[in-house]
């Protein structure tokens, strides 16, 4: 049936904007960054003869999932640059690996001690610290090779190799000053230092990667790094949102926990409503942000719009 | 006084191989390498506001320092490639962290579990546990970021990142298998898996570095890996007698653990005695790999010789 439609009613069939329907597009986009995890993990299983249940442990975290945002935002910031999504397949990757060993590593009993991940036993829980540690050390470096193994032009590596590392150690600069300011008065010069880095610094990492990877201007790289910018700064605030007022049941792990050990968030700074109203400035920022590739963007517009309403 | 030297004065003050004194050459090499890292941690404490003593965490565990063996093998790679070891610095520095990155993490409670590291409290007992996971990370981040920015041309960036990933992951599965291995049976194919990964990666990685930076053929860059290699084997297995038999003053860590946690250890899978033995035989290998070099790779040989000498 597909190949007797003409291009014309494939766009009438997406609507006015040229786009398909955005939760379609989200599914579509969330399968395709499975099936290309999928095949990728299968190298990675191959490892064998490790003498430890390290590889277990890597795939474990990988597979347990979740909406897989950061991938998806590589390859659609790739596309509206003019550039096939799939060309920014190894960087997306490279991002969720890096996202997964973040996640493996803050659950540690000895930074934000965290039973549950995703509705399952964090990685610790099943193969002990030892494992869990090795296992996000391994996911990163795992990530940076990504870059060298995925097909890009030797210009482009060097490139794609900084934003990488610059993003992966704000992420973790954000997360020793979230750590240090545990059971400290709420300060949201503080709170807005450790969303920058914890959170909004890799959601802009993926807008670059993807941008880089399409071997875009200057201005629409820029312009993409703000979108990332901002909407990381929405999607940590509603995170923290979510951590206030949401359930276990739909979070898939613990809520109400980021009061109990005196975490530095939004709510506490600022109170719910504000919170709501800063994120929702955030988003409105990462809205313009996207202005100059206009009707290209939608996707993008309606990932914002998505970020700061779930479950909230 | 050095400028009106001839040449050929210089080359007869070396001594007949054209080299100079190792014991000389190999304090002038760390110099090299200290003050090339004492100006990049500068760059990396101007690092300011980070909100959290991450920054000093990272510096104090990098500045504790060691032999520096690590980064003056990849600067000597270079050299008897045929090119100045100075092309070889930043990936010398990246190697150097990441083998700091890996004491950190080895050090921690739920792997290794030791306080005292090249005599000084490790840095989890100076910065706690979650600052000390934290650095490790950053540190490792950190290394794979200095490839992008040590200059190198942009055709060298992906052989240099896929060598130095390749190399780290190896290393954490040795890890891996090492913590997996306590309080087993010595098991003589078990040890060896751990050494060839868990040591002997990373240091055929700093010599295939080296190897890259120079452009060497994939001869000469094979041939540093197998001395590489059979190096790490040498050098580990000395470890292992060093540490059943070593002072505690002499090491600078606690000696005797291997034994007290039941590790697999070459002494214990195959007698101190066929220990001694198996390092002289790889030290031989080490050696005769440096052939095609001839009298150019009189330190490299020395460094052999060295590694298994050192305090036994």
């Amino acid at each position: 049936m597909q190949n007797v439609q003409s291009k014309e009613s494939e766009v009438a069939a997406r609507g006015s904007s040229g786009n398909e329907d955005f939760k379609t597009w989200l599914a579509r986009s969330r399968a395709r960054v499975e099936e290309a995890l999928t095949a990728h993990l299968k190298q990675i299983s191959k490892v064998a003869g490790t003498n430890s249940r390290l590889p277990e442990a890597v795939l474990y975290s990988v597979r347990v999932g979740g909406k897989r945002l950061r991938p998806i935002l590589v390859l659609e910031c790739c596309r509206v640059c003019g550039e096939q999504p799939d060309k920014a397949m190894p960087a997306a990757l490279a991002m969720e690996l890096i996202h997964t060993f973040s996640l493996i590593h803050d659950d540690l009993p000895a930074m934000d001690d965290d039973d549950l991940r995703r509705g399952k036993p964090t990685n610790h829980k099943v193969f002990g610290e030892a494992l869990a540690i090795l296992a996000g050390d391994w996911l990163l470096a795992h990530a940076f090779s990504l870059l060298a193994s995925g097909g890009y032009e030797n210009k482009t590596v060097p490139a794609l190799l900084e934003i990488l590392a610059d993003g992966t150690k704000r992420m973790i600069e954000g997360q020793g000053a979230d750590i240090a300011g545990e059971g400290q008065p709420a300060d949201g010069e503080l709170v807005q230092y450790i969303h920058r880095h914890k959170t909004a610094a890799l959601i802009e990492t993926c807008c670059r990667l993807g941008a880089i990877c399409a071997a875009a201007s200057t201005e629409l790289t820029d312009a993409l790094t703000h979108y990332g910018h901002h909407l990381g700064l929405a999607f940590q605030i509603a995170d923290d949102r979510l951590d206030a007022t949401g359930s276990q049941e739909k979070m898939g792990k613990r809520v109400g926990k980021d009061a109990d050990v005196a975490k530095q968030t939004y709510p506490a700074a600022f109170g719910l409503e504000e919170s709501a109203a800063q994120a929702a400035r955030e988003m409105e920022a990462a809205l313009r942000a996207l202005e100059p590739f206009g009707r290209q963007a939608e996707h993008l517009r309606s990932l914002a719009r998505y970020v700061i309403q779930r479950d909230s």
